[in-house]
């Protein structure tokens, strides 16, 4: 049974002391709600174990360092004292540990039985972030003795807090009224007010409060007797100054958790609960023969769906999730290419905020094209984009550890195809669901903005009659400042297409408002020039001989020399291989999928046998430097039956975060974190790979490449806002359609297209 | 007196017995005469004190080291023994040593006094590389002991060479016939036969000859009588395959020595010596009132004399003349913009030899165009240009100390203004003298190749309606990559002025070959789109504030740090600062003039306001990583009146080969050598930059800038073919026209301007 509880859960039964499998276990055991993630770190450890409990939206920077998102105090902090010693994970003599995390609603359990002065001690606990009430964390913490013992529980709020590039909390302040202690302060940057308020529910002991610097604890004292179990429950509460009209998060955050108290931990997680078997109904997909690309492809899902921002929040989903505050909390092109399919696919209303997500950062994506310059015009999106769309990305993002100075990388600056993939997700919506208030809203802006911004960096060729795209880096970042690279000159002509289809669009649905939108941004006189670069961009062809397409100008003259030569050039573990003069440059080695990424994302636009030539050229000579290179061999490979390949591609990118085995430095920064694109990549294997789903504006096509070793596939997905759930087999592909969906669609399968009404059952033989 | 002898000769009385000194002497002390360079060492040194005689024209390449110039077998060995011992500057008691290089006829000169077992040895020889004869090396060696001795001398050929990237002889053989040593040998790539032979003239001893493992002696033994001076005479004769019809060049080396050994010595020196004069008359500039300045000056021009290329050879200067195989021998854009200046105006012959080499390499540069591209056409010079013009330049150009790595630099594929500065020097040439026969033998195929290689190289900015070049490296190699460097699109735009002018020109006199021209090299076509693009082509502007022009896109923006504190970041001594990730990349730091050299070339496109804002904001921001970089500040220095500065840049130029104190590593890469570039800097700073003379197709402008401690400065000027003598004070210009001169010509002080007609001298005060 693949819903067996096994393949609901992630689950260890020991414990190691030592700091870098801490912090592995932090990243897989993490639990978020979009408004906040918390670590999977135990109940007593502190900033040197990496508790972080990192929120979304808000960003912080300390003197030159770099900005990055604030990291709240811990509402859930607890340590103990048995007959007067402190018992800890990191100290105290374990005799059995478990934690685990369970998928369907997000929640966290640790057991540990210390042996303490002969006696057994065990700790139980687990907690939740509420998605009902997304300010909330909620947590029971249990203990029980084999002995009488005398109990010392400190337990309150920990305000020391990990940062990477912190302190970014100041004036902190903290207090205890009326039984709840609250921490409150700023953050340094903007004067941002932040609150963290803790209740507890506790009906033993005695409780005496203690403010010591970088913690707020209540002490409480008793006498445990043997074998009886000990329970309170905590409530704790964030509060940062955009989440009330007032600014006043000490109050919210007070009145929350009186509000939780007063509910109870079983009501709070029964609220969860039900929020959480919603999203499961519409996102999981089974895999039926196959536990082990269950469980990973699950807790891929499952990384997505806690990392979904809050409705209305217009938050997107940062590269390393809430992981932490690896690249600064940014939000990447891998939130359009890699999420945004899944949610699109899946459960919309997250994807809408994504992309409310980039029309609300829109002027920050004008004024990077304006200082980036000379003569840019329109968006050039953030390569790493924080709350307000302005640029976070440094020019020096990259240390290097063998001259010890920060590399000039072009990441920020070229790395172009960024603009095209916000415009392309913003029309992708549109074609998915058929729903145009978004384009109306400021997508069809976005998208009119980001054409403008390439006609204005892409160069004629008089004596070729064609246009390029020069001087960018694709997303093989290995090789920087390349021109006319294939998969960002494709991203800049179909940017150029959805230009061109949004104006018609408008104007046969929305006339005035396409004329107030031209009017607004003074956009006439160019849209001819999108049209007519649209048609005389250069595309690299493939190679007559061969059908392969050069990922560059010249890129054929680099030297070819295998992964395995290259790697013997290393000089230092830790060395990045791009950056101007790093050893991957100057040869055909590339970062990661580049040619192959662009055969995957448009693959209606290349024959079988051309995407078999690149895959078989580029796949050897790629190294995976990138987390999001796996899945688009991956979905390549499915696309052309070698289905071997694509499976071992998907376990790579589905297993990352549950293994969590991915290097943590590149040069000498830190990446440890989650992996959200990856994640994304591991659905679209599955969906868009091995299910060989593909929806465009006029029909569903499925054209499955079944891997051998799975009986089927079953998935739901939503289309032009109707409802279906889809089961693939190595034979057959049934479509069912809901009761209550709104009208018939097109589903085809190996050619045969028919229209699927509501509460219909569709068995395609193929 | 200036002419006092002094002041025509470099001299030292001391030996320092070290390698370093050694190498730096060899420079110094060389001799050369435009066949072949022989350093300045001494009689008995051997490979490893970097003895060489290095040939002009002839290359070789072995195994995948770099293509570098052939040297030969030494001819001028000799080493003597004085009872048994070994007299050699390395081993022996040196009691007094003087060197001296006399500047009028270029002859070496050594005399050393040895203590050897309480006796004292005199050896005094001096040679010369005949001006006459250009295969020819004579010597005169002598000896004297102050008591009688048992003298052995062992004079012959010695053939273990100093190479950096050899050994490029096989084959080698060592034969005596007829009392003629013969050394023969093959370059190891193109097999191309090359012969050293020996005569000598000797009236004392007994002779044996000796065949060594890598040298061939004669041993002559004899008892001297103290106090007598014992002297003998060596002829030595070099032929290379080129040199002889037949390729038999063991004969014609055997035919050259015994014709010189039958005219001796002083008939040899005397030959020589006329040339020499005439060669001085042309050429010579005297500063009344500043000795340092004069010897230094006379010594630059003595290092282009000594280069120049043997009439109807069409060799180039390599950018380390003949001192060495440092840079592979091969030709730079220095030539054209350096050297080829000093040569237009005083000794044209010389300057055609100079073109000559560019045309014949047109073919080289078709190639280069056509394996650089996608889509160059035209002429794509070389960046390091050897026999074929074929790209000598790697890819990888410079080791990096810190990684062992080599560094890619983009000196070869970017730093595209070469061509344009080989089409400008053939046009310069018939601005110059008049003269069109070398447009017509192949001047105008250089120029219309090189405008079309820029127009296929150049972009078209659609929506700023202007020709844009990208991607280029410009003389400031520190900043790879950049687009619209000011330097190199004033040259494009140049080079296209100049191909249409050639054009116009052959359509109103030479209608007929400009259409057998047209037809051969398809262009008619393209030439109406090198008018367009030399109207459209962006040139950037100075800024209306400051007057300042941005050398590239975007310079701006990089770190504004100061030399010295750029300096602090070093981490090795001798680590590269550019390429990639080199310390000046990232910052204003340029490597030597750019945006002032391209000042100092179009001097009349740029006001004087404009020139001294650039001069001041480049001038600190300049390191002087080239040694070309000092005449271009000294140049405009003058031209803005701040003299002080333009003398102190014109002593860098002038004394940097006399002195020799430059750096001689850059990355891991050996460049210890002579600097013909800053020789012709030193030249044009005093006639361009202090007397501020300019000539162009209409007439000779003389604007003086006089350094205040100079009361006069007299040169000599070939304008239109006819002949001037010009002497410059503070306060006058007096123009003296030759009898001889065919016409008058105008020239122009301070706005006055006469036509000076043939016979008359013009007295100009300013």
């Amino acid at each position: 049974m693949n819903d067996a509880s096994n393949l609901w859960k992630v689950t260890t039964n020991r414990f190691v002391n030592e700091k870098e499998a801490i912090m592995r276990n932090g990243n897989i055991y993490q639990i978020s709600n979009g408004y906040m993630g918390y670590r999977g770190t135990l109940d007593e450890f502190r900033s040197e174990e990496l508790v972080g409990i990192t929120l979304a939206g808000i960003f912080d920077k300390v003197g030159d360092a770099w900005r990055e998102p604030v990291n709240a105090p811990n509402g859930g902090y607890t340590e103990i004292y048995v007959d007067g010693e402190e018992v800890s994970a990191l100290k105290t003599a374990i005799k059995t540990h478990r934690q685990t995390l369970y998928l369907k609603n997000a929640k966290f359990e640790r057991k540990t039985t210390f042996t303490v002065k002969g006696k057994e001690v065990t700790i139980n606990s687990e907690r939740f972030l509420s998605i009902d009430k997304p300010n909330l964390l909620v947590i029971k913490y249990s203990f029980s003795c084999s002995a009488d013992t005398e109990i010392i529980i400190r337990t309150g709020i920990d305000f020391n807090i990990w940062d990477l590039n912190g302190p970014h909390l100041t004036e902190v302040n903290s207090t205890v009224s009326r039984d709840v202690l609250v921490v409150d302060a700023k953050t340094h940057e903007a004067g941002i007010p932040l609150a963290v308020a803790e209740a507890i529910d506790m009906n033993f002991g005695a409780e005496k409060h203690i403010n010591e610097k970088n913690r707020i604890l209540r002490e409480i004292n008793l006498k445990a007797e043997a074998g009886k179990t000990y329970s309170f429950n905590k409530y704790s509460a964030v509060f940062k100054g955009q989440d009330t009209p007032d600014n006043n998060v000490k109050k919210a955050a007070d009145d929350l958790v009186n509000e939780a108290k007063n509910a109870g931990y079983d009501e709070c997680l029964k609220a969860h609960n039900i929020k959480w078997q919603k999203r499961w109904e519409l996102c999981d997909v089974i895999i039926d023969g196959d536990k082990e690309a269950q469980l990973a492809l699950r807790y891929s899902i499952f990384q997505l769906l806690i990392v979904a921002p809050v409705k209305g929040s217009s938050n997107s989903i940062p590269a390393r999730a809430l992981s932490g505050q690896v690249y600064k909390g940014a939000i990447f092109w891998d939130t359009e290419m890699f999420m945004f399919p899944f949610f699109v696919h899946t459960y919309p209303e997250v994807a809408i905020e994504l992309l409310r997500y980039r029309i609300n950062t829109l002027d920050g994506a004008r004024r990077k094209a304006q200082s980036e310059g000379p003569g840019y015009r329109g968006a050039f999106y953030a390569w790493e984009s924080q709350e307000t769309g302005d640029e976070a990305c440094t020019y020096f993002n990259i240390g290097d550890p063998i001259t010890k100075r920060n590399l000039r990388t072009h990441f920020r600056d070229r790395q172009v195809h960024i603009s095209g993939d916000v415009a392309i997700a913003q029309w992708e919506y549109f074609k998915m669901t058929g729903d145009d208030s978004l384009l109306l809203e400021g997508g069809a802006e976005v998208i009119l903005e980001c054409a403008r911004f390439y006609y204005s960096y892409a160069y004629f060729k008089k004596n070729k009659n064609r246009y390029e795209v020069l001087d960018v880096v694709g997303p093989d970042e290995y090789h920087e400042n390349v021109h006319n690279n294939a998969f960002t000159n494709m991203v800049v002509k179909v940017t150029f297409e959805v230009a061109i289809a949004t104006v018609y669009y408008l104007k046969s649905k929305y006339p005035d408002e396409l004329k107030k939108l031209i009017d607004k941004i003074k956009i006439s006189d160019e849209i001819d020039g999108f049209r007519e670069a649209s048609d005389l961009i250069y595309l690299p062809e493939p190679d007559p001989e061969t059908g392969v397409i050069e990922q560059f100008d010249a890129y054929y003259k680099l030297e070819d020399v295998s992964r395995e030569e290259l790697k013997k050039r290393i000089i230092h573990p830790d060395e990045y291989m791009g950056a101007g003069q790093g050893i991957a440059v100057q040869t055909q080695i590339i970062k990661q999928a580049d040619v192959i990424m662009m055969m995957n994302i448009f693959k209606n636009r290349f024959s079988r046998e051309i995407k078999k030539a690149n895959w078989e050229y580029y796949e050897p000579r790629t190294e995976h430097g990138s987390s999001l290179s796996a899945c688009a061999y991956a979905m390549v490979a499915a696309d052309i039956g070698k289905t071997d390949y694509a499976y071992n591609y998907f376990l790579k990118t589905a297993k990352l975060d549950i293994e969590a085995k991915y290097k943590v430095y590149v040069g000498t920064i830190f990446m440890g974190g989650s992996h959200p694109a990856a994640n994304g990549g591991a659905w679209m294997t599955a969906v868009f790979g091995f299910a060989g789903l593909s929806a465009d504006a006029e029909k569903v096509t499925i054209n499955p490449n079944m891997y051998k070793k799975w009986k089927s596939l079953t998935f739901n997905l939503i289309y032009k806002g109707d409802s279906y759930s889809l089961t693939v087999t190595g034979k057959n592909v049934v479509v069912r359609a809901m009761k209550s969906n709104r009208a018939g669609r097109l589903f085809s399968v190996n050619g045969k297209t028919i229209e699927c009404q509501p509460g219909q059952e569709l068995n395609f033989k193929y």
